[in-house]
């Protein structure tokens, strides 16, 4: 992989109502794009018929591209099975909780069948070993937003009740840990263990999404494995995660580890969707940027990301620019569209590309080649961008899928990414640089502050280890639900929240779904309609902490809401209940504070953000971003500065302008 | 079928709790009843075992009824499956989406099941051979209320993948049609076609869909081909159609191809279910008989209407006469109930007849005796309305299926019959006499203005029709989605709006869900309210076309939203965007004007209604109708008419009172 | 079973995260706790592998609690079955609407199954004839929460047909009384009946739930034969029966006949689950009671309610006491709480007991240990607590399930229970002491005043009897829809409301859904906002009755909303519409004034409820709750009263106070 910034689109020549290539390729260099994305998701075409192949497609494109300049990355074709395989094997489609599969979308077969997993291996090999030596292949991708897809048929109990075994030794044990007296629950006998789509037990259930979850991981590995006996040495493996889907990319995975799936490959890629027009407000760009670049503590790509999107993203004028610098400023080496074109016949007809289906130029194709031509220009300026991030917020699947089996109440409609995007906005908004950890993450020394939202399902090991974090000096942030079961999902006998009761300086044993009760005397000055607390309330005893907000309420009134602990070198903070994004931004920047890390960028906050890095030449880059539709200003704060994309240079106290959806990188010379 | 007002009760003495046939026609006769409609919902009783059969129900309505001088219209009962053929042959109910069908509900058949057939076949030769000869039968309706009943089984799939073979000739030619390359869909043998139940191609989708329609088509085709065998030269064949359900007849039949499958009756039939009380407007029982009387170009039949039906439903004083008049102001020859009286067991317990469950009279009984001694007084003044109208609409069942598979956007509620019902109801609200045409519909000559609703698949040839049409000097009005895909549901790669943009004058290759979007200075008048734009909306830039609206938004301001274009000799308005109505109404409005279709019936509008025609001594009848609450009045606009029923003359200039609900109708003699 | 007050727990060594049951035992002494229920819960604990047993966890707790002098409850362990049952016999599961059962849940077998008999048998047999003999064991639960869990698969149609043949004798009868001709639904062999899974037809389908409700009586009196067969004399069998579940005790149960299935056992036990905090009323706590005492005419043990129970439900300080209180207020002998602790895995994990997850003291503990000092200290003078009331509700499981198939209408959210609730709810509210009959509760002569709610599906004989009543001096209220269908849920033919309408003095023919009607001018002085009707009118005529109440509308103004009629020396009065709880208190209110049973105790309402009886002394026992966040006070209206908790004496006149959720218990001795 060069050394460079990479603009790209995904590119599916299968696609194109009639042959036009060679001007596709034109508009493409006309835009600036230096590498496509092909192959993944046509396999159908690839080998028509069982056993059958035909890579036409993909050799007259490497062909033109390699002529053009463009950079190509292939991708297994193993996300969407052909209609033959479908025919022949039926078995090869997942049975899920819903019963048997059927053929028609993508992503439905089960992964860990050996039919599937034969052909999977077959189109690997085969498209591989093909273009592994043409010069415009710069990497791969394995597969595309791999998930388990629910699969939970006989074969993947059977390896389920395997897998419990070697875990945990005998039923007793299992019993034991998970409850299973319980409603006659137990299960005497290996050969009883009965199916889990119909558990009610949620130790059981989180297991076997645990479980699930390990599929996946050791599924990219076999595929990373495969490409690997092929790949040249300048070339990558990469995979393209996604998040939580809520519209967008919202949050935390549930079905993959991201953590361990990562692992295997050269580099992480990324799909990031979001809002667009009046509702672009950067989040999801940073908050998957942060993912992305945790996975491999390294820069990454962003594989996919939308250009006009589904129809209520249709980009302002200015927005698509500030989208692709914000990639950049989360430490994106690479930012690519979905799709190309926008797509004439299925599924995604208005998930719009580059071009309208008109395959013309069209306002945000004209804006883009702007964005082509500032990556190409500025590309040895902001490619690998490094960042040291004194916060961390430790994420957790364990945490999520317990929450699923264990929701707030009934009719909540919060769940875990809630809790991790209330926490997450605020430090975004407050322009926090931000890395992710997760429970297993052992060095957390290089931290300062650590944001722990709701971890409600968490090993000894991981609670200890944050509780030395704290007694060294470090500054955590809780939120309710932490602690409360283990790794099990079995609620700690002991005193709440568990194992951190004593760092936390906090105990509780009730609580309650909050009906009007707001925190005592507004104490972040929030007003009354920020001051709500909603959906959760622990009615909190302080045993050595400051009590930083009571309750107010006829009955609960006496309990503490949010509270902080000096516990050793280090402060543990609390937070008892759903909080306002005002009062959780009022916390969070105490808390900020009292770990030393409040600077100047923290006097600007959203929609003014601010992001930087060391670029290649260990000079700062300060990106700062104007998400709203008005022009705003800010005082630069820093020695100097050089506007890379117009020239001008800045130094402490001239004012910055920023027009609406506008931006600038300034790059900080090491005088 | 007599040359006369026919007013009906759908009757089944098989349901009455005791025997009181000679009551029920005492009562019927009280009423005017002229018109029984019976059989078809009664297989079980008339073949209570697999080919011993029993028509002494049918044996004797028949008698008693010709007795009494009522006519009958005998039904084909084979919408209902008898519980022995289920049990013997349980392959007869149709499998759908939703897997193998269970008994209990009519309608569940699959209709393309030999066995069903040739039961079917049976019992309507028994019964048709059996009454054909009676004086009482007047004509037959086949089965009721056919639809397909989503009948997708292997046997349905098998006939499905030899349409498509014989339509399309190749493989080749459906995967580039249809776009499969998309996702690995491609199909490259016949054998590999897999079942569409799962399919996520909307363009193979809707083609399934428009096969299901085909056998409809070809079901009753075959029916009527049984009946034809053995009915009299003086009979007719009908069939009972109706509409998209929303509670009531709401708009197009998604499911059946209305202008083909009435090809082979002798005289169209529908049922027309309305909301009523506050809510009665009159709109449905025109939007009905329009559709209706537009299959056969001619009069047709109301075989089923309210007479209390559903709770909500009881008239108030007055409405039952407005209603039944309503239907003949729109062409319709008959005007029947269902049912004659309320049923006491299962389904339709709540459906309210004529008579209440206590079998006497009511409120609702005494007034349909004034209609029925009103249809016998005026019968010969007031049958075989004829019609002919300068404005038509073009529906199409391909735009409401294409846009079922590719809604709006993910959570709109809106649909293609919203956009059909947004026209059809501004017409009606201003008096405006419409036909209804199909994409198919050659003569397009006989109309002036032709109004098109999100035509959103469409051929070719369908769409120069409509351009000739325009350039030869006709005036069309499109709304947004027209000309977007072709006949197979694939995106035209031209210039949108497909196919129309030159005659409309405008372009545009984006679009977005509008958010606080509203026409620019209000440009109909409407107030801020009515003047949101909401759901859809394209970004149009004219070419030659005039600008009668722009968006009013920060950034899409500078984009067209309604445009009107002259060409050739004729005008072409395209709506860009989903409108109120209010503004639906000012575009239609100048809409009328300039095809110079505005008269003096335009300066009425709802709540006062009014609808006209020729009658058989080529007398202009017309019906002034108020829909409302209120008593309204009228300046009588025309040269002199008789109120057939109070006898009073007017002339010109008079002033002319309806009572709330009430309506008068007038014979203009051709002095 | 000592005649004391009990008060208990359900505990489950086998759920214990440790060995505590000393530990737990010294905690229940410390708060007087008395009973434990155990073993009904953990069949798979009890029998690990087919025909292998182990009881010691039974053992071990029977005899730590004689030592401790705690009773104990055991629980036949048959409504969760092991894995290894259903591992071996799949068949257990029963098979509902939703298909085949999945193992998971519990209550999910087809309790006719005769495997599944087999296996409960065995276990029954063993486990009672084990602790038959130990002092320890005063008494056996069958089962738990018993249902028919929806069983509809082949065996259970099978005796259905069977059932309806004997009832029914031939299809004649069947196919007339349902209406089976309708939409072809006759069935004309019994080879041909069809499964009820898919009926339309109400009456089949409220029959068929008739039949199931059997199937649960008879599965509870073939337990209790079982247990008879070993119970010592001094030993009792109880059942835990439940209700409409609407996230808490709401209502009548639909598929228990509880009147029926209570025949067989010694003493009524029940389940009481109600809202807390601020939505605390009291009201499910008296309805529950009210249930329990009339099926046996009885004491009766409220085996389960809750102590922390679900997030919500963490009751406020004092709430556990009034709550306890008000139990026995009703009439129980024994308050129970379900469980001892709150448990650390599975479904019921926030469903907390009286000890958090922690197993230490709480603030509900510690006040359930004033709460256990106080039964232990007032046993004698509370226990046997006997009831004559005046005023009788009649419900009826046949009028609930037919309500749920002739639903108000569509999109009506409201049912049978809602009914039931609103008459219930005024009497609670005015401390008129109310008993439950059923259908066939032959002696009515004992009650002046009979409340009858909706009832839908009644015989002659019911409702002969009924009029009888009132012949003879009765008073009764009817509301809509009583008396529409027979007990075949078959509309009456004859004037409605049918069989009552001579008695009510009223008829009608037409109803509709009320749309902006209200009560003319305001006859009960409610207020606009509480004199609206909803949700279901009748169009009334008087015949010999007063009106009440008119509607108010321009169309259905004329008609009658309430009415009451003199009937021989009695009084009926009809409700024709939903109307406020506002109204229908004035109505109950002016109804029990006419009844002649106005006394002090209605001069007080809520949130001040009273409640009386007679205690084994034959003293009168008066409760009074103040189910209010404010303190309130009243003046004692009777001659003298002892508080039984602080000693004071209150005479005629004096002022008493209550805190807030505060109560007093008066003894009134018999001076």
């Amino acid at each position: 992989m060069k050394n460079q910034l990479y603009y790209g689109v995904a590119y599916y020549d299968e696609y194109m109502p009639y042959d036009r290539l060679a001007e596709d390729i034109k508009m493409m260099q006309d835009a600036g794009i230096t590498v496509v994305r092909i192959a993944e998701s046509t396999w159908s075409t690839h080998e028509p018929q069982n056993g059958v192949f035909n890579f036409s497609s993909v050799d007259r494109v490497l062909d033109a591209m390699h002529k053009a300049g463009i950079d190509v990355i292939v991708g297994t074709p193993t996300y969407a099975v052909p209609t033959w395989m479908v025919k022949e094997h039926p078995d090869v489609l997942a049975e899920t909780k819903e019963g048997k599969g059927k053929y028609g979308a993508r992503q439905i077969m089960d992964i860990t069948n050996p039919t599937y997993l034969f052909y999977a291996e077959r189109i690997i090999r085969k498209l591989i070993s093909r273009v592994k030596d043409h010069p415009a292949v710069i990497g791969y991708q394995t597969d595309n937003e791999t998930k388990h897809y629910g699969t939970v048929g006989p074969n993947v109990q059977l390896q389920f009740v395997k897998y419990m075994r070697e875990k945990f030794g005998s039923l007793e044990e299992v019993n034991k840990k998970f409850g299973l007296d319980y409603w006659s629950n137990r299960i005497n006998s290996w050969e009883d263990f009965p199916s889990v789509v119909g558990t009610i037990n949620g130790s059981l259930g989180s297991e076997f999404a645990k479980f699930q979850r390990t599929l996946v991981t050791d599924f990219l590995a076999w595929q990373v494995s495969l490409v690997n006996e092929y790949k040249r040495e300048d070339q990558f493996v990469t995979q393209n995660f996604d998040f939580e889907w809520r519209g967008y990319s919202y949050g935390v995975q549930p079905d993959v580890d991201h953590f361990e799936a990562a692992k295997p490959f050269d580099i992480a890629g990324v799909d990031i969707y979001h809002p667009s027009q009046d509702e672009l407000t950067g989040a999801e760009i940073s908050l998957g940027g942060d993912m992305a670049r945790s996975l491999k503590q390294d820069n990454y790509l962003v594989l996919e990301t939308q250009a006009q999107a589904f129809i209520n993203w249709t980009p302002y004028p200015g927005q698509l620019r500030l989208q692709a610098f914000s990639h950049l400023a989360s430490g994106a080496n690479m930012v690519a569209y979905w799709h190309w074109h926008s797509i004439h016949n299925s599924f995604e007809t208005y998930w719009k590309g580059l071009l309208s289906h008109d395959l013309k130029s069209n306002p945000t194709y004209e804006e883009a080649k702007t964005v082509g031509a500032d990556f190409k220009k500025l590309s040895s300026k902001l490619v690998n961008l490094s960042k040291k991030n004194d916060v961390a917020m430790l994420i957790s699947n364990e945490a999520l899928t317990s929450l699923e089996w264990f929701p707030f109440h009934f009719t909540s409609e919060k769940n875990y990414n809630d809790v991790v995007r209330l926490m997450y906005n605020e430090l975004y908004n407050m322009n926090i640089g931000c890395d992710f950890i997760h429970p297993k993450t052992k060095n957390l020394d290089q931290y300062r502050l650590i944001v722990v939202p709701a971890l409600y399902s968490a090993s000894d090991e991981c609670l200890k280890r944050l509780n030395r974090f704290v007694e060294q000096g470090g500054h955590v942030v809780y939120t309710f639900k932490s602690g409360f079961t283990d790794e099990h999902v079995k609620v700690r006998t002991t005193t709440q929240p568990g194992m951190i009761d004593e760092v936390c300086g906090v105990t509780y044993s009730q609580f309650v779904e909050p009906k009007k009760v707001t925190l005592k005397d507004d104490p972040f000055n929030v007003g009354v309609e920020h001051n709500q607390v909603d959906t959760w309330m622990e009615l909190l005893t302080p045993t050595t902490a400051d009590v930083l907000a009571y309750y107010d309420h006829p009955h609960w009134g006496k309990y503490a809401a949010i509270t902080q602990n000096q516990y050793g070198q280090g402060i543990a903070t609390y937070i008892g209940c759903f909080i306002s994004s005002k009062a959780m931004k009022a916390v969070l920047e105490q808390a900020v504070k009292k770990a030393e890390l409040w600077g100047s960028d923290q006097d600007l906050s959203f929609p003014l953000i601010t992001k930087s890095g060391k670029n290649d030449g260990d000079n700062t880059i300060r990106y700062y971003f104007n998400y709203s539709d008005t022009a705003v200003s800010f005082t630069y704060p820093y020695a100097h500065g050089t506007d890379l994309l117009s020239g001008d240079e800045w130094v402490r106290g001239d004012e910055v302008k920023l027009d609406r959806w506008g931006f600038c990188v300034l790059e900080e010379s090491s005088l």
